[in-house]
């Protein structure tokens, strides 16, 4: 293969050959084929798009650039779920224990936060001592015995998408359906659960501004699911406003423990349970009819999902000793209200503009090499259409110093519109 | 600057300030922009294409890149003309001489051949001793005394473009016509001719397939000299058929030879006229006007011209006598006549098949690292519409062994049709 002939095919608007696709990224992987022709290769797949066989096999051929996790010995059906993220996603903290909670696995392998929108990993890690770096049979073993673990991307799985990725990231490439599949797909397809649920959002402060977008995205991630022979569901969801009422690490761990009390934001547990009901009556479908959504209700709020939670973090290092006692996670230094300056009933809370105070408390990071402070946020955060009165709080802010914190209550008072 | 996000600017269609052309191509050319971001910015030009401002900005910060050459000191109008390549196309080997009679001088850098193009550098090498690698001061001294030099390019002129060169020659981004404009125009402004003319192939043999896609070229061509300051003009040629008899380098020359004493092939003493005609115009506008033609005519066929040619290879080491003894120009080792398998009138000779059986003959090179064989080619061809005879010779073929030769000969009686 000559690889600038297979470039302008694409360019061309050809389609692809499976061997071509596979010797492409066979070559990139090893090296072979340098940096500047995937960067061009990137560019004409974003122009000239890939049709749903052409990115299967690119997701294929990712996948096979890495390990492929085995569940043949684990005795439960398994599942996962993708969310393309929004801020104060903490679905996956509840979700996981919930799910396994209905004897369903969820060997789950999740991102860190970058910019605006946060990382289920960084919020795991504000957990103290727990262990997202746990080698592949330490996950294993922990899935199989306490139903679900939450670990950390590893170099092994889908090294290709870790290459690509951060090529596409400084070639202006990003934006583009079938890479964006490609990416998603590799990695979950790779870590092997039988099943995948994808929550893809859309909104100002989602990475697919419309549901347009959102629609195409979600179409591609379930036809390539579908054709690597995994079941799959998904859902479209809005991310104009933040989930819940805690933004942040350490904060969105506790507003998720108070999820698995059955109690927490009505949209945290909607969705989740929303979700959760997908992944059970998909990976099991025995469980799958009218019932299964009281069921699902029940190991959420009888407490089934928290003890599984708990045997989680023990498992993975972690003192769970903060599920009764809150103040035992990470404490910010300094916190400053942010107070309504008018009565009225608020019309939106601006996810992006949320998102972006979050970061500059400290709670995300600009670039993968930043720290993040795991005690930084927002909580207390009130929701559209609630009624306020002047001095109300609207939101409470949470940093390392009192200057970081009073500092930003301007910003954050402006992401909340009172009409 | 952060180049993604010039690249993502381009990507969606808007058009580059100067100083985000500049900073880009300044990067790229200096190592701090590496290939793989230049190769995802050729891609979107490929795609959304550059208006004719930011065209000449390209050329000017790549022609900025390196050595700007000066001919203030020169006492004579200077002009240049570039072609776009075609199948025995010799016609600069007659101009530069010829305009150089006309008292105006003719600073000429030339490339080399590559795939079934020639490239005039190759064929001015078969001149035994003729040096195309002269220091610039020696260049400009010759093209002071005589009134026309022609060299190959060096590495100190515009070397940004021979750096984006091989790099859209392996990343599919070579048929753009901003990438192509720049390149062409960034390395003849740097040679620093006042006015320039273009000779754009169109057809089966040119680079440009269609004659609209050759009008674009030329358009670009024109309006980006223009918007750098030079006169310009241009014509349009069809390359389906070769030019002239011969293909080949010293096949080539002794053809040259030939058109300078006044006869050689109608077609490439026409072009050579009209090329003259509109060069002596443009650099000297006292000269324009009826009498024109006549007077280059005259300077052609009274041998002023041919005087101009020799004063040249002399100037630059070579041995003129081969101009009288076309026997000292290399020979080849085996000849063998193609001959009619029928008789009629000549319907088309294939420039496109002709070029490609010089190239095995050992005429050109497919590599840049190939070795040429100045010998080896075609002459003696016939011209369509030409009566031929059953057994009558179509052309001769000329390489290092006989069985190259005979090896040839059906390819090449393939390429001239008999109607």
């Amino acid at each position: 293969m000559v690889p600038q002939w297979t470039i302008e095919k694409k360019r061309d608007g050809e389609r692809l050959e499976d061997c071509e696709i596979r010797e492409f990224i066979g070559g990139f992987a090893s090296g072979k084929i340098p940096d500047y022709q995937m960067a061009a290769m990137a560019m004409a797949i974003f122009f000239r798009g890939m049709d749903a066989a052409e990115t299967a096999t690119l997701t294929d051929a990712m996948m096979r650039s890495g390990d492929l996790l085995d569940w043949g010995a684990c005795p439960m059906p398994t599942a996962d779920k993708h969310s393309t993220g929004g801020i104060g996603d903490k679905i996956s903290l509840m979700l996981a224990p919930l799910v396994a909670a209905m004897g369903v696995a969820v060997p789950m392998i999740s991102g860190r936060g970058l910019g605006i929108t946060g990382g289920t990993l960084d919020k795991l890690d504000s957990i103290p001592g727990y262990n997202s770096r746990l080698p592949v049979a330490d996950f294993q073993r922990i899935v199989g015995d306490v139903g679900c673990s939450i670990i950390g991307q590893t170099a092994r799985l889908a090294p290709a998408d870790g290459k690509l990725y951060a090529l596409r990231d400084v070639t202006g490439t990003v934006p583009s359906i079938p890479l964006i599949t490609a990416s998603i797909m590799s990695k979950k397809l790779a870590e092997g659960a039988g099943t995948l649920v994808f929550d893809v959002k859309f909104g100002r402060a989602a990475f697919m501004r419309t549901r347009a977008d959102a629609e195409k995205l979600l179409e591609s991630l379930v036809s390539t699911g579908r054709r690597m022979g995994r079941k799959c569901d998904a859902v479209l969801t809005p991310m104009d406003d933040p989930h819940g009422r805690a933004v942040g690490n350490a904060l969105e761990v506790a507003e998720a423990v108070e999820t698995l009390r059955g109690a927490g934001p009505a949209d945290t547990r909607a969705l989740t349970l929303d979700l959760a009901c997908r992944m059970v009556a998909l990976a099991s479908p025995g469980q799958a009819g009218d019932g299964l959504r009281a069921a699902i209700e029940h190991a959420l709020d009888s407490g089934a999902a928290l003890g599984k939670f708990v045997r989680m973090v023990e498992a993975q290092g972690g003192d769970p000793r903060f599920v009764d006692n809150p103040a035992l996670l990470p404490q910010p230094g300094a916190s400053a209200d942010v107070l309504a300056d008018r009565k009225g009933v608020v019309a939106e809370v601006d996810a992006a503009k949320i998102g972006r105070v979050a970061l500059e408390l400290g709670a995300g990071r600009r670039a993968v090499t930043d720290a993040i402070d795991p005690a930084a946020g927002i909580d207390c955060l009130v929701a559209r259409g609630e009624a306020v009165s002047k001095g109300d709080r609207l939101m409470t802010l949470h940093a390392a110093t009192p200057a970081l914190a009073e500092g930003l209550v301007a910003a954050a008072r402006d992401a909340v519109s009172i009409g």
